[in-house]
């Protein structure tokens, strides 16, 4: 926070003073912050052009700025508590935007019950860029690391389902048209259901010349602003060996606690949560390869003692969250997808990487 | 810390490793890290055009992104301990560049006696950008804010000087030409000084088509990447009422803190301190308000009881920082500039700042 920032934070300052409760905080109004205590720590940015569309909503940015390292607490099993924000906005985007974008962060500060503890802000030439530094309390004496998992674990999904947001990126980018995310479903049907919901949904849920379809909402709504669930925080304290999330593709993901732990990691092909939607687009001719490594699923994937299965299950209630054992952890390296009678399916592409540098 | 990203991470996670000592940044590999304790915390980002020049030599873009968050940190009283990073990098730049960048942001986190607790990086199409969060461990029981200012208080000045940033930013940038800068020096000397030094300092310390100059070279290499100096930390921790760090220019800051606290600010020009050249420019037709506006000095501004000043200055022990009383906390609002006689200087221009938003 240098004055020179803080100085134009001052335009967001006040829009966001009320969610900066912690005393730490200052009221925004220091060049540093005090936090105490444990907490997990984590920082993640997103970049327009790369990780978000430059016509997406500043208010669905503003949420998924947040919500990606909200994300990474939860899957550390722990409760989200603040955050600091950088905002680098190009000097082309209206001002007013600014106030759109503090209204939507700050809402979604105080839906995870986080305050804000303070930021920075410069305008560019370049394109919009938010930058997030969030902090948890760590809801148990140990933060399940990537590197955790045991031979004989189960592998665990919660917190939602693999290739929505995929799919909806495909649909708001234009890479899939309709007819073929449609192949196979009861068009009457989805034409009631769409529309009893038009005109209760943001104008940027519907595609350009189309009439609003209900299923491509929710798929963009995914993609714009992943649903995280902060109740996963705590199944994670209580049962992960290894944990970590989903945003890269299911199989990269995998493969990445796979290789920290030196273990092995099969995935069940039939046992990998999908919406309806995506399943239907799957088993009418779309590639399911696509939706386990498309990535923006923004779910928790974690490691426990099959010895813990019942409790497990148990303790999550009855259709509170979503939550799917998709495998189990072997000996050997490297993730295995395989059908129902255990052969592996190849898998072309195992995950996307901005690359760094030339 | 998304997992696309600690991906990308990779490139510079090995080359920093060494310097991840902390067991809470777990090696740099996973998708959070752990702190625990008192945290003064600040966050700063540096952009490619705004904050430095295209053709800044990438090691001191490094260290600029490191130095400006440590600036805020010191200030507060507290000692560095960590840092998080975040590297937003061009498509178009050498990826060979990003070995220089971690070798010298890997040097200043341990001269600085700091470790790197994790980060993210993305690609960009538009300018490089560094965002930093510093952690330090605050070195008294209270952390003075810019508001707690006191009417009868010293204001003082410890680290370095005014203005020498600003002036090597108008030499490097071509703003002012060499023969304005030179006005008045004796050129014999600064010809011996600078005949003497010459292949002793990096290539870009020498303006395009001019022989080296020593003077201007130590100048520039003040804007390139300040010089801190976490001594300065316990002073403040010990002796300060209200403090903040000098980044936008002495006199805007000096508003803030005077703002802040509610009372009003007195700066005695001729108590300021500058550097030889900066003084002699001055002196030599060039406009001291300038020098006390320009910014990115990065000295602490701090204010502290009168009764302590004999306590302050014999703390300090002789030459080892420079220490300047330049004014007085008074009753009212604002920042006055005054002579020898205490008339007001008018100040026509109190600071800059990167706009945010059309």
């Amino acid at each position: 926070m240098t004055n020179e920032s803080a100085d134009e934070f001052d335009t967001i300052r006040k829009l966001f003073a009320p969610l900066a409760t912690s005393a730490g905080a200052r009221g925004l109004a220091d060049d540093a912050a005090l936090i105490e205590g444990r907490h997990v720590v984590t920082t993640d940015a997103i970049v327009e052009g790369v990780h978000f569309l430059k016509g997406d909503p500043i208010a669905t940015v503003a949420m998924k700025a947040l919500r990606v390292n909200v994300s990474d607490l939860i899957a550390k099993g722990a409760q989200p508590r603040a955050a600091l924000l950088t905002l680098i906005w190009p000097n082309e985007r209206p001002a007013e935007d600014i106030e759109v974008f503090a209204a939507a962060f700050g809402g979604d500060l105080a839906h995870f019950g986080m305050t804000l503890l303070g930021g920075d802000t410069t305008s560019t030439d370049g394109p919009l860029i938010i930058s997030v530094t969030a902090f948890g309390e760590p809801l148990a004496e140990r933060t399940p690391a990537r590197a955790d998992a045991k031979v004989g674990d189960d592998v665990w999904l919660v917190g939602g389902e693999i290739g929505s947001a995929w799919l909806g990126l495909q649909l708001r980018s234009g890479a899939m048209q309709m007819d073929e995310f449609a192949r196979g479903r009861d068009e009457d049907e989805a034409r009631a259901t769409s529309e009893s919901l038009a005109g209760q949904t943001p104008d940027y849920l519907t595609l350009p010349g189309l009439p609003f379809d209900a299923e491509a909402a929710w798929l963009m709504s995914t993609y714009l602003a992943p649903f995280i669930r902060p109740e996963c925080a705590d199944l994670v304290a209580r049962f992960a060996n290894a944990s970590m999330d989903v945003s890269d593709g299911l199989v990269a993901d995998a493969a990445k606690l796979a290789a920290a732990s030196g273990v092995s990691l099969r995935i069940e092909a039939t046992a990998v949560p999908f919406s309806i939607p995506a399943e239907r687009w799957a088993f009418s001719g779309g590639d399911f390869r696509k939706l386990i490594t498309g990535g923006d699923d923004y779910v928790v994937l974690f490691t426990a003692p099959a010895s813990a299965r019942a409790e497990l299950e148990a303790t999550l209630g009855a259709g509170a969250l979503r939550l799917s054992r998709i495998g189990a952890i072997e000996a050997g390296e490297g993730v295995r997808v395989v059908d129902l009678q255990g052969d592996a399916i190849p898998i072309p592409n195992a995950g996307f990487r901005h690359k760094l540098g030339r």
